[in-house]
């Protein structure tokens, strides 16, 4: 396993291509930090013994100890793990742990493409187990670039006045394929040593130039990273975690890259690029039953912490309102734990969570993230929206007056209550924190999604034919 | 195990102590049918192979066949079957299936009775398993009486004008103990066999009196079951399961009661009597983590049903409503499913299920029953409500024109359309419809009561930890 | 103005033209009783002098003082006033108080009418007048039919497979016309005076024949009123008001009933169907701004009443709830002010309110109405669905137990203490409360009519070019 | 009338007592800019002829023509057109007019300088109409800081341990009164001409020191502005009025400064203290029907803006989704109408709108502000956290690409489309836009506040009257 030192120092070396707001940047630019020190984590807890069998997994392939980040569900317990290991590691980060995308596109990638395999006899598999060993031993971290940028949403790929508008293949050689399009969305894409393509939608019989997947190091050759990095507000003082994790959201360019064959995982099957795509979102949904409670775990706990300053703990409302946060956190992971015991085994020996609860569960999540906010500053009060900058807590005149005025309860010093509105500030109100509802919203798909992928699946009939039962109405 | 047959046989002969209306009446009562029929269930079920191992279980007393709601949970699997039967078996009634009650009463007092005799020295756990081996034996109905009438719900019982508000110990005598109190909302209560009683809250030391648990026929000397029937409105051609099944509420005091010390479970321990109550009350609302996505069932399969008929099937806000209701449906079940796989077993060998995930279940089914309800109303428009009686379907001049004019879907009989709004009006526009949004709302306890037992057991503690860490607050 | 006692008397010489369950009844029999009182309130408050004003109006025709549900609404005044009356007069029933679906429709006609003759040189508001004159001296009541049997959703009136599932014209003479259909929904219907029918849509130019309005006695020739009663729970001993009120709806089928023209307000003029059936409805919303808060007024007192009982009045969690259900009423309320306040005088002299502040208003009442009966059930707990029926508080040995153990604060008698929840149960747990609910959800139109009624109105144009100017995006 | 210009040039000269970040500025920083952009804004508009009468009103004192910002109402109309005039200046700056805080405070001081006056004797009005003619004369925009800090929250003012937590009167000299505290969330407060001071909360007889109201130049002596800004994300090239906005906050120390006389508008009346308090809110929240549904406005403005250039304006969900928004709006600001045409003239003749509705709106509009963003994050998908910065657009290589690959609906020009999405991400995704947020909940009092204000005013005990009428309980 890789220390988070060997992760940067890969990381530095690559080729710049890399944008933000319109220059070309390396990886070591500042901005790139917080969103670097995010997947620092995922290394750094990897090597902590009390985290052994969460973040470190068994390899399949080769019996080796590997960070879980790399590791292919062989078991029931693997998915439960993952959950576990997903909500660990964003609590230390506060928020999205990002890393998780990477493995739910290679266990996606490990049953689709042995599938094809199986119905097809292609080779896929076999070529993608090599991948996987490279990926595994060098502990990579990859983006999965799926969400193409759509053009025109009434209309599908072909239909499209520029075909480009979903990423496709533009020439078949020898060695490879070419390819061109943008994907939107690729939180992490900057500072991922591989990025790993898959279709976004199920595609007709016209569209098998659409039907394309691949893996390809982050600065290969015709890939421009165009990116919006998330900051946090900068602290001069007041040190503190929080303060340190950030995003880099990429916009992601493929402008007619070559794909050499050994990293082409599906090049027109077009029966399985809806397949890959919806198994990707399902592992992916599987994850926000981890992140998602982490996430009402952060708000839940600035809530209640900042309940305690303001000296209304134990008021009624305040803890119905800290009940509601625990309830989503909690159905949301209870759902996550259903889809894993339900989960079942596929041909490829990869595990799958069930689909109608990984999607209660994501879609629970979604409807209700803009309410925890909510909640959260209910409880918090305006300070976090007009808390003075650091800088007027350390002037020598105005200082003292700021930490006069700062106190609630006399037992909690200034700077502590200082600290717990500074970070209130800057989870709930900053453009961090918006960030975090809309990707609460729509990552990973948005409840409207779920409830599409809940409806393709459930078995509807059933239920109707109780009613058909109950009414006295002839079942047919 | 007993046939139906045999339950009914039993139950009939004895003693008339229920009254509806102002009557007393026996219990061949017709008022009393539609609940029997609800029981008749749990016999006939269990007798059916398609459900063995489901609907019954292996008693660890005596390695027999028994009944699933007669059984002790003696394994993870065991709670799941038990979520399982219950969502099964209401299902097939068309809402609550009454006799959970018995067997978590059962459970509860397995556990409770052993950890008394543990640190007290007591013997009531040898006591019950005797009376546990007659109820399997037997395969009893059993009604848990628990709520008390409560009074002045400031007050507590010791400090209320009557100490009876409480049911009490009034005397201790060598052969037994003499109750008085009475107990509220007790569905099945005259068509049981016997009535457990528990109490209903925790105890301070004044109140040992209170601390009181014990089993009785429900025919016994002295207890009066005071009775409202909900009643289905009778069809008189237009037969359907819907319309067999109802319930019987009891209202039941114990007038002065004797009760024998053999059947006698706790006698005055009073720091014992508000875990009983908890207990009891975590295993009932895993219970309702099987009941209540039942009713779930049933609103979503009318409303499927009648979307169907109405010819909106495919309508997009007809599908994302239909979604919503799965999605309370499924999470309360994944929640049920989640308390079971991380259930614990206690010194007595009883599983119990996980509190927080138990009540973000039963809690979560709570706030949603009347929203489910306005859905299904939302899909089958007015009709529901102002459907006329049976008997104009029927009635040689204006019954064609009644068939005539209920018609929607061409290829759907008169007679089906006329059945499934004639089930619509009975479930979303009866005063039994009103009883399952009332019992959906408080039975097994109201939201704010899993909200109390939520914040009880939750380490709120460790989630203002990660927000303390997160904001640089020292962690103490 | 009439009495309520010549209501009556003249309402029992009517032929019998009603079925209920099979039977051809009179329109004195019993089960339309709890309907009539609904109606006889309407009659007895306008001889109130304390109302005078609020329930009685100047004609503008006669000059003479009518009933208001009588009255042509002549200023914005006279919309203030039909509000507050409504308001009013459904407080004194508990609920719907019926009378005003016919003064909507008289309203709707004279504005329609007169616009048809203003630009086809019809003479139908002359005809109109003529009845308005012989409706407002007789202080009739009616019933608007305006709902359709609508057979299959999905096709239009000319598409379905029977043509009679919309009301049509099927044949024009020289002394009237002959219609064909039936209408759902009419409340009111069987002890109305006169039953109004109007389009229950807008009109393509194939369906001139579906484009008809009339006004006919009730008993008229060809009528038959399908009824289903909607009956409060009988009571023998506890008297109260809320046991007295009740409703029947009716099923009405017109088959092949003759219209003479003196009675035809709208024949074939399709492109005014459309308008009539909104302008009926925009009225009948404007009613729901003053019924619906009434409806809340009903539930906010029963459950600020059961508070006070109960003890816990002055918990914040219960003046919370009870806040919410003021905050729906008074929004609803204040809505139709705005609409009033902000109505247009049509060129006929009528006013009408406000299209956009009516339809919010109605459909926040419609959106919360399922939300408000959760509050009330909340707040009073289980008992209103498990309460005994009332001969066992009169029984000689029991009655005496049930007054002991109904207590709670003992400063309110027992009876009192079940009057309260008697009356609760006939409210929150009965078919009438059901029907409350799917009324207040569907009657005058469910939320997503006003949805549509909102977004064809509303000037999102001028949102967007806020939009555009704020984006710097040029507006054209 | 002043102009913008003037307003400015007046400020520029102001003494420096405004820090930020620890530095001490002039208020010709930068940073202040977007603040004063809105406030230009209402002199702006009150000079264009087509607002004449909307943002300009006649005073009563001088029969000039004045800035409506500066108006004492006297006619309902006056409360009309002032809701009307905030909420067309919020839709010309996207937000907040910051500016109705000075108007609300010195309408509120209007009438209960007067009731001080006639119960008391004191000569406070003249005072106050004095210094209202010179406000009028000079065309002033005002802040109010109402808002103590508070410390402890479940201490009262003379509770704390620091007596200054609440803002209080420490020495009373001849020539005036020297005040000591603090005053938190003080929008405006660095761009305003005056600081008008009020208390926040009623006030024990223990508490007339705390019972304290003045005005004074913002730039006074021993006034320290601690300041945030929340600025506007800079734009280089893609101008646009929605960057040109932002507001500052002011956290207000009053360090022992000396109020001469003439501008002390109470001094120790404690029992008028609480009501000049919420006859400010009251005020505030009338405001608030205005300025929310402007909010609103932009809100569906863009949401339905960017469903057009998705191609999804028709979709059923989107438009169920607009009206969601349009109801939210047009339901607070009819509570508004509602509370202006009920309003009372009070003994100064000043107009005060209704208690309840006002209430009930600004409630409604607090409880959905999360909502409203929640739908439009939901219409915008996920483009608005992810858009890369202005300059990656202006790129030589990137920039072509961007624009390729943001098309949607081919007929609107790529930069329209980026247009589009930069102003969403600068109103969903940015610090300002959960400014807005927070400023939605807590602004002018949060809902619990409304609560509270209704429940202390509404006449439960005439709605449990309805309740005991009905259920036959005789009314004391």
């Amino acid at each position: 396993m890789r220390t988070s030192q060997e992760y940067r120092d890969k990381l530095f070396k690559m080729k710049n291509n890399v944008y933000i707001d319109g220059q070309l940047v390396g990886r070591d630019d500042p901005r790139m930090a917080p969103g670097i020190n995010v997947i620092n984590q995922t290394y750094d807890l990897a090597q902590d013994p009390q985290y052994d069998g969460i973040m470190t997994a068994t390899s399949h392939l080769t019996g080796e100890k590997i960070n879980r980040f790399c590791h292919i569900h062989q078991s029931v317990d693997d998915l439960l793990n993952k959950q576990k290991m997903t909500r660990l590691a964003c609590q230390k980060t506060g928020g999205c742990i990002q890393r998780c995308m990477g493995i739910d596109a290679m266990n996606a990638l490990s049953v689709i493409t042995h599938a094809m395999d199986q119905s097809l006899g292609t080779e896929y598999n076999q070529r993608f187990l090599k991948y996987l060993t490279y990926f595994q031993e060098n502990d990579l971290t990859a983006n999965c670039a799926q969400t193409d940028v759509k053009g025109d949403r009434k209309k599908r790929p072909h239909e499209q006045v520029d075909p480009d508008l979903y990423l496709r293949i533009v020439e078949r050689k020898s060695d490879g394929i070419v390819v061109r399009g943008a994907k939107a969305h690729n939180t992490i894409g900057p500072y991922a040593d591989e990025i790993i393509v898959t279709p976004t939608r199920f595609l007709t019989p016209e569209e098998s130039d659409w039907a394309v997947s691949f893996a390809l190091p982050a600065d290969w050759e015709g890939i421009h990273l165009v990116c919006r990095p998330s900051l946090p507000r900068p602290r001069r003082k007041l040190h503190a975690p929080i303060a340190t994790f950030g995003d880099v959201e990429s916009f992601t360019i493929f402008d007619d890259v070559f794909v050499p064959w050994e990293r082409v995982f599906m090049c027109g099957e077009r029966e399985y690029g809806g397949m890959l795509a919806l198994l990707f979102a399902l592992y992916h949904r599987h994850s926000y039953t981890g992140c998602k409670p982490a996430t009402s775990d952060v708000l839940m706990g600035l809530a209640a912490l900042v309940a305690e300053y303001n000296g209304i703990e134990k008021a009624e409302h305040v803890r119905h309102k800290l009940a509601e946060i625990i309830s989503v956190a909690e159905l949301v992971y209870a759902a996550g734990i259903a889809a894993a015991v339900t989960g079942k085994k596929q041909p490829s020996g990869t595990y799958t969570p069930d689909v109608v609860y990984c999607n209660v569960g994501r879609r629970h999540a979604g409807v209700n993230i803009y309410h925890e906010f909510e909640i959260v500053a209910d409880l918090a009060g305006g300070l976090p929206a007009t808390l003075p900058p650091e800088g007027d807590f350390y002037h020598e005149q105005i200082g003292p007056l700021m930490e006069k005025y700062i106190m609630r309860n006399p037992e909690i010093s200034a700077e502590n209550q200082h600290r717990c509105f500074r970070a209130l500030s800057d989870v709930i109100c900053s453009g961090q924190g918006m960030l975090v509802q809309i990707a609460g919203l729509h990552g990973g798909g948005s409840p409207v999604m779920e409830t599409i992928a809940i409806l393709g699946t459930y078995d509807l009939k059933a239920k109707k034919n109780i009613a058909k039962y109950l009414a006295g109405i002839p079942i047919d």
